[in-house]
């Protein structure tokens, strides 16, 4: 069991736990960012501005290492990965640029989101023109499947954030509701990126169900960890103000949880803050008091811990290996930055 | 010359004008709209209320027609250019959901705008899933030259808008920034939409040169009649109000060319009004009488006429029959609005 550490140790170790796999896929990636910077470029000024500001701004990439790694571990020798990873961070970079609009957003890793900078108008188009891009080197590429699984990953990540939006302010919702949100909107494109790997390989369908599998429970413990930050974490590391979902009224696990076993009175206050969106001075403070007090965030991480053994488990099909111990140490990556 | 005739008779003729290629589709269309329609649902409650809004108000789907034109004329036999018509639909579709955001309008097809009934988030990500809809479609008819091609579209697509938008307010805007614009923005869509047909029946190169350069030529001719409308036509033929551009400071045609040949006094109101936004009672009809002195939404409208033209000649490589001639009725149809 990687996965439990004492608490010195993993606050040492946590953002180590991604080099395995970084150091790995080196010398694709460097290919993979040539290409973003070459297919973010456009003879429309503002096209590339926009998309520098993003792309610059210091994402880890996690999702088209899992391109890589995937296509690497199915014994992939050609080109078209290093394109499909491309693909993958632009259909990502795409996603935030709308949805900074979407929840009006003012920080995006710790920067001015680009929308405070050129304008929602701007952050909604250049993010169509990464989409498109997207799938113009998809196409390039010419793998009908690999374009059949990103695109159906386009439209669940949309159907996923619309649910957000439904959901949004919506004292009900429920565990398995913001479970469905978060495999959507997140998980889905973890899933899609580490199965188009085996994909351009030889199509396997044990490695493309065990990929599927791993990027899946991948992205929903990556987004569980990333909701109880929100909670948790200081906005030095988040690169984000802690509070974010709070002031948005986004309903997330632990505050599901906390609601669901909440006093009258705590009902109320969510109530009040969430679904009326009237924050007052001290109620985030309350708020991380209330969850801390039903334990939520610590029970929010662990459902993530449990996701990622199942992770873990979807690479049981691979012989040992470097990539695959690289893969299991991105998992501890993804749930350490709870620490 | 079919295209220049007697105002009197233009004016009933025109609707009609597009009813031969409205019966020789029929057949097909209706499959298209049953897959628009299907392809439009979801789990997700609010995504077909808004897609519904939009493809329920009556847009006239000329994209799509082409599409299944141009496939027939190039002698497809086959079921693709029906996904492929319902995806150059659901392109437009989200086009037009992002615009309305882009632009702030409050109307769209004489109804309320989506952004204004569900908010500007779901117009946003309403168009993302309709997009997502749209490649996944492309990919179930598998031809990797149909999906370049409109791949590329909606890339070009998305530049044209940017391209807009920087020259939004700037009176310095030529008229060959504004014709890269149109090309982009809206005649990008009618050439794919129609190349698309050749490429999937035998992928003729000179059938897809021929639908391209019609398509491209239909496009600016449609989008030049567009912009003199909005200067000229009335809001109850237009299914939007009069002066739209002109409240969105967006410079098209009709006043490129009065700034150039204004007088001074001319070219201090239109930069009062488009550059700096600061429009009073009465300066819209004053707007419309500038133009008129000058000729220029004639102008626009004879410019149209020219490419209209251009259109009617690429179609010369085909042999006469009756869709041939509803190619070129929908010609005379796009530019007799303007009457």
């Amino acid at each position: 069991m990687g996965l439990v550490v004492p608490l010195d140790e993993s606050k040492k170790k946590g953002a180590a736990r991604i080099e395995p796999l970084v150091a790995l896929v080196s010398a694709d990636m460097e290919r993979v960012n040539q290409i973003i910077l070459s297919k973010a470029g456009s003879d429309v000024e503002m096209i590339p501005e926009v998309a520098q500001h993003l792309i610059s701004s210091g994402g880890k990439r996690l999702r088209p290492m899992l391109t890589l790694a995937a296509a690497r571990m199915s014994g992939y020798e050609g080109d078209g990965h290093v394109k499909l990873a491309a693909s993958v961070e632009f259909m990502h970079t795409a996603t935030l640029l709308h949805d900074d609009v979407v929840d009006e957003s003012e920080l995006r890793r710790g920067k001015l989101a680009a929308r405070m900078l050129w304008g929602n108008q701007a952050s909604v188009l250049v993010g169509d023109f990464l989409l498109g891009q997207a799938f113009r080197m998809m196409v390039e590429v010419g793998s009908l499947d690999a374009l059949d699984v990103l695109s159906t990953a386009a439209t669940v990540i949309a159907e996923g954030e619309v649910m957000q939006l439904a959901a949004a302010k919506n004292m009900a919702t429920s565990e398995d509701e913001y479970l469905a949100v978060i495999k959507a909107k997140t998980a889905a494109l973890f899933a899609a990126a580490a199965e188009v790997g085996p994909i351009i390989a030889d199509n396997d369908p044990v490695r493309r169900t065990a990929f599927a599998t791993y990027g899946t429970d991948l992205g929903l413990a990556f987004q569980l960890i990333d909701d109880a930050l929100d909670y948790g974490g200081n906005s030095a590391d988040l690169g984000k103000k802690v509070g974010d979902d709070f002031r948005e009224g986004k309903i997330t696990l632990p505050v599901v949880l906390a609601y669901r076993r909440g006093t009258e009175a705590e009902r109320d206050f969510w109530k009040r803050v969430l679904e009326k969106g009237d924050i007052r001075d001290g109620d985030l403070e309350k708020a991380i008091a209330i969850l801390r007090s039903h334990k939520t965030i610590e029970e929010t991480i662990e459902r993530a811990r449990q996701f990622g053994e199942t992770a873990r488990a979807a690479l049981d099909v691979f012989p040992d290996s470097d990539w695959k111990a690289a893969l299991v140490e991105v998992i501890d990556f993804c749930i350490e930055r709870a620490h």
